[in-house]
């Protein structure tokens, strides 16, 4: 089959030979497959314990041509999305040690086929293209849990959600706005913030700007009881001062890194709540889906490519122009 | 009568007028008062909005001589201790605008007598003595909220208690100990970790040592569901490390001020909790004081100061040798 593969010294789509089905297993042709940042980092090394040669990809739509287990053969010819979350484990509060996100070192989505245990599979939610199915596993996870597990999000409560754009962010803005939530953002791009107010944002501001943080405050009213953010560095101590008292800020990246001279001071005195997540538990990939199926909510596409044009993809990714996922044709229906 | 007072440019006994008391407070004659670590920071001018001249202290017991209205005159002759947190608000979460602690601006207990609203008076617990019941309302609610409310604290779960010595972490260790939980602590000092174990800590390690992470963390077999904290500082990256994936964080205080570098990557893959605490609200406080009287719990005095030598009792403060509350004799019952 054809797949994208990571060597150490090499990068591209090569002619590899798909591995035997195993037990558990179901063998997915894949339609369309989505890319995550996790897949840049990965190729640019930056990524803990990366095994060459890899097959990147945590995210795809295709069909099930093939079962390892006679007992899971219902499965066969239906049109799934995968769960990219492998092996979390029995704590809701973390995942355990053999966690792993499917692409890397397990064989991922940017291929012609990919096995995954079974228990992965999930209908492809009717009212998605499978463009926009491919799009929606683990920025859908991430922002979930973010937003409502560790975020404990109430409708009519005033969020902020950072850097808008980036797939979780965006689904983010879209969950929260769902459930009644009064939505803010920043981004660093003008267009992108008329896409969120499109979105059912209440607006934003650009975080060029260098006084962001008043006009935010100003447009918002005063500060937001949960704060979504995945870029830390330097502006996260803004963020403790747009946090209001007894808020929370759920924190799924550090795009800009450590965060320098962090103030514990308005952390104890606001009795703030900062709180880690990453990816979700198996029972939150499952309320998600019902949740987007509930809510009618189609993940924003921003651009598809052919298979042959990946590395395309991958430059859009790293431009930071786009709004939603990035998403890869791989084959038709 | 006689008072602590604090100016701009003196800091000492005076002779001050007490002033009238007005309706619905109460006069507390008192016999004792404890130090805290904010009275220190405003005498060193390093509080926000300090006004001078100020009578500082937030900790008292004392005899109540009078009340601003009659509807109140069933506190006269009762022994008291004060619940220094007032006007907290509506908001479990945190404390409102109008919040502010016994002693600057609102004159405190190092003096005679003091004026609280009745609202803030609770009887002395019958099973301490009269200093040690003075050592108990600030630090007591300050450890209550940042172990129950805020750390969520549960029976058998393994806490480590940062820079035991201070009265906070001392009650926070005697309260972790009395549900059942498994406590470990860190100081600089030998003998406060001695201190700890006969208080009931399991044990702990000297931070000046230069593997006391790795120290403790084989000591306590790994790591801590929950950590409490008033360090901050170059080692709260350590502390990231030294909590379990979805273990949680309290901070109450900030000695070594900001985090350099603070390390979001920790946080989120791990799953951690990061959440700030301070004093705490009524409800807390009056739970505080039933805890401390079911389980029998008594405040640790490292030392008593006789009125006239409270600038000795200051000294001991600075000193970071004390292990437990620094109490203030003001007068015999």
């Amino acid at each position: 089959m054809q797949a994208l593969v990571l060597r150490a010294d090499n990068f591209g789509i090569e002619e590899v030979e798909l591995p035997v089905l195993r037990s558990g297993e179901a063998r997915v042709r894949l339609l369309a497959a989505a890319l995550n940042r996790r897949d840049e980092w990965i190729r640019q090394g930056r990524y803990a314990r990366i095994r060459y040669p890899a097959i990147l990809g945590s995210d795809g739509c295709g069909i099930v041509e093939a079962v390892g287990s006679d007992e899971h053969r219902e499965w066969v010819g239906k049109t799934v999305i995968i769960n990219p979350s492998i092996g979390w484990g029995t704590d809701p509060r973390a995942q355990g040690a053999d966690y792993e996100i499917l692409g890397m070192p397990r064989a991922g989505t940017l291929a012609e086929y990919v096995h995954v245990p079974v228990d992965r599979l999930h209908e492809k939610p009717p009212h998605m293209t499978v463009e926009q199915a491919a799009a929606l596993p683990l920025a859908g996870l991430t922002a979930y849990r973010a937003l409502f597990t560790q975020g404990k999000l109430q409708p009519r409560q005033k969020v902020l959600i950072t850097g808008i754009g980036g797939g979780v962010a965006v689904f983010a803005l879209q969950f929260a706005v769902a459930v009644g939530a009064r939505v803010f953002v920043t981004s660093g791009r003008a267009e992108k913030l008329e896409r969120a107010q499109a979105l059912g944002a209440i607006g934003g501001v650009n975080y060029h700007h260098p006084e962001w943080e008043r006009l935010l405050r100003e447009f918002a009213d005063g500060e937001f009881e949960l704060v979504v953010d995945s870029a830390g560095g330097e502006p996260f101590n803004a963020l403790l001062g747009l946090t209001a008292p007894g808020g929370t800020i759920v924190v799924y990246g550090a795009t800009l890194g450590t965060v320098p001279a962090f103030n514990l001071h308005r952390l104890f005195w606001r009795q703030l709540h900062i709180v880690g997540s990453t990816m979700g538990t198996d029972e939150e990939f499952v309320a998600m889906v019902r949740f987007v199926c509930e809510h009618r909510i189609v993940p924003v596409v921003d651009s598809v490519f052919p298979f042959e044009q990946v590395m395309d993809a991958f430059e859009r990714l790293r431009s930071e122009e786009h709004m939603g996922k990035i998403v890869v044709r791989i084959a038709e229906a």
